[in-house]
């Protein structure tokens, strides 16, 4: 009763950077996760985070890329230069602004197509590319939410201004039309609830605070989907696993109980994540009805405790299929894996929020 | 012609601590500061910030306020607890979690009322009180804009759960009808601009980014001033006054040339609080038209140089009238006070933003 409910595939890892080719000439592909997902006529279509490393840089420098106009430009820093600090390898933090000034990576997003769930095509052109201001860092972490027959998604806009959330549609997956920030920094982990709650969207966002309180889970609703108000914090229990920081994973899912949410937490001081089940009321989600205690997925396997960032699980999206629950996941953000639990053994292992 | 251009009123301080009653039993009025500004009927109206500290607590502790259910509570923390840092007298830092955990001082909103506008009356009630788990720690730092009959109350509310935005509104400034939090953490310095802007209501917003990025003015618009979205960074240059942050300051002035903005920056070492201007497109607020390379008023006054957070001029509304603006503002965070400009003397010192 007390184990985690989510299996791993026999598969896993399902999608690896040496199976995706490099968008940037010279470029090398070091890490594929994070995907949005969604069924799509007969197919399950991931929509990847492809994070791209740039050409080796002479001894002594570091490269790192942004985007500058329409290309994307490689600027060398001095690895000696007492400015930066390197010691994080996914960005170059600056000492004079006290802000990260570089990522090591640039991201975009890539489509991956599967008739089966498990054995995927990556394609060749990215789908999802930076190409403004407010990307030039990249974009990342995609969410995909069905809403009639538009596929919403959004997704992480990375830049020099911070960290912000931006919203696309399309309907065909084909062309895709970007609709600008709709939570300014700095926000990620967005989930957009899959129909109108009350007349209103409705969002899990996870806002940042600098100064005053911790990375949680709150609420927003919406009129039209770009204009966003009416915040207020979920009332999740901070519990060992999450208590570092935790916010919005899969968005959520429609079950017969209520929402089902799948979000990450990652612990306070050695920075593991894992993932955590809630269950909300269906006609009015700020109330918490089931949370459980342990993650029902955290890091394990191989390719979960080792990669580019260590003991990671992470799931942007995931399917109800029946009494199934599809979760992929991003291991070590480095790799796409997929987990699958049956919705009994979720609620068996979900206990009352009044326990907490 | 580079002087600065605002005059100090003979009669500075206009308002100081002393002067007004504390609101919680047993409290001392420590600060009373960073006023929202309007003008209603004959009056001109002040919306104070009045910060209360607790009654002493005994040797070796510190007393700090919160909210709890409906009445302020008072908790004494140790002070040789190394679990708390001290070091900043406005509020005590959390070792354990690495936020801020509680403030010195509880503030709320309170009217002072002038036929002049420079002898005040400050009431003995408050007006907009914190009374809910947003508001815990405080609401502070009104800015008022009057929108047809409506006169609009944004302020900052603090808790917790991190710096929010809150919206009120009044028709009288007898009764207050509060409408929730508008900009989710870390947000404060909005400024609602008195009209729509090509059909819709626009604010300056201040986010404060955590990992990348600086705390910087955005642009929001809104069709309902309760969801806000098309987030845009506004193109002002970092000068060395206010490379360390800045935010808007008071509500934007409509003059014959475009949006005044009067708003404030903080130098990045020393942490020296100025006032900026700068003049935007009357239909497009996004085009910056020019920018004053100095500030317009920075602390020089021993109100502005001593205080409680010593070097702040920091204003949060002003009124033009005729060819003058009056900007209220606080001093070292601890008193209110006046300067004057001519507008002409304000776009003489200010240069074509295509100069920076």
């Amino acid at each position: 009763m007390n184990k985690a409910p989510f299996v791993r595939a026999a598969a896993n890892p399902l999608i690896t950077p040496e199976q995706v080719r490099p968008w940037l000439p010279g470029f090398q592909v070091t890490c594929v996760f994070n995907a949005g997902v969604c069924r799509c006529g007969e197919e399950t279509l991931l929509l990847l985070r492809v994070a791209e490393k740039p050409p080796a840089a002479p001894a002594g420098f570091l490269h790192v890329p942004i985007l500058e106009e329409d290309r994307v430009a490689v600027r060398a820093l001095r690895l000696d230069d007492p400015r930066w600090d390197f010691s994080d390898p996914r960005k170059v933090f600056d000492r004079e602004t006290g802000s990260y000034a570089f990522l090591t990576s640039m991201s975009h997003l890539r489509l991956a197509r599967s008739r089966d769930g498990i054995r995927f095509t990556v394609e060749d052109q990215p789908f999802l590319l930076p190409d403004q201001p407010l990307e030039a860092f990249g974009t990342e972490d995609a969410r995909i939410t069905r809403i009639r027959d538009t596929f919403l998604i959004n997704y992480t806009a990375v830049s020099p201004f911070g960290i912000t959330t931006a919203l696309a549609e399309t309907a065909d997956f084909r062309s895709v039309r970007k609709r600008g920030v709709i939570f300014v920094t700095e926000n990620r982990d967005v989930c957009i609830f899959p129909e109108k709650i009350a007349g209103k969207y409705r969002a899990l966002i996870r806002p940042v605070p600098r100064q005053i309180g911790q990375a949680r889970i709150w609420l927003a609703a919406s009129e039209d989907l770009l204009h966003w108000g009416e915040f207020a914090p979920l009332a999740l229990p901070d519990l060992p696993w999450s208590r570092g920081r935790s916010g919005g994973g899969a968005p959520p899912l429609c079950t017969d109980r209520g929402w089902l949410i799948l979000y990450h937490g990652a612990s306070p001081v050695d920075n593991r994540y894992s993932m955590g089940a809630a269950l909300l009321d269906i006609a009015d989600p700020s109330r918490v009805l089931a949370v459980s205690r342990e993650p029902v997925l955290a890091p394990e396997a191989p390719y979960e405790t080792e990669g580019f960032y260590p003991n990671v699980v992470f799931s942007c999206g995931a399917l109800a299929e029946g009494d199934a629950i599809r979760m992929y996941y991003g291991g070590a953000d480095r790799v796409i894996a997929l987990a699958t639990a049956r919705l009994d053994d979720l609620w068996d292992i979900m206990e009352p929020a009044a326990a907490f």
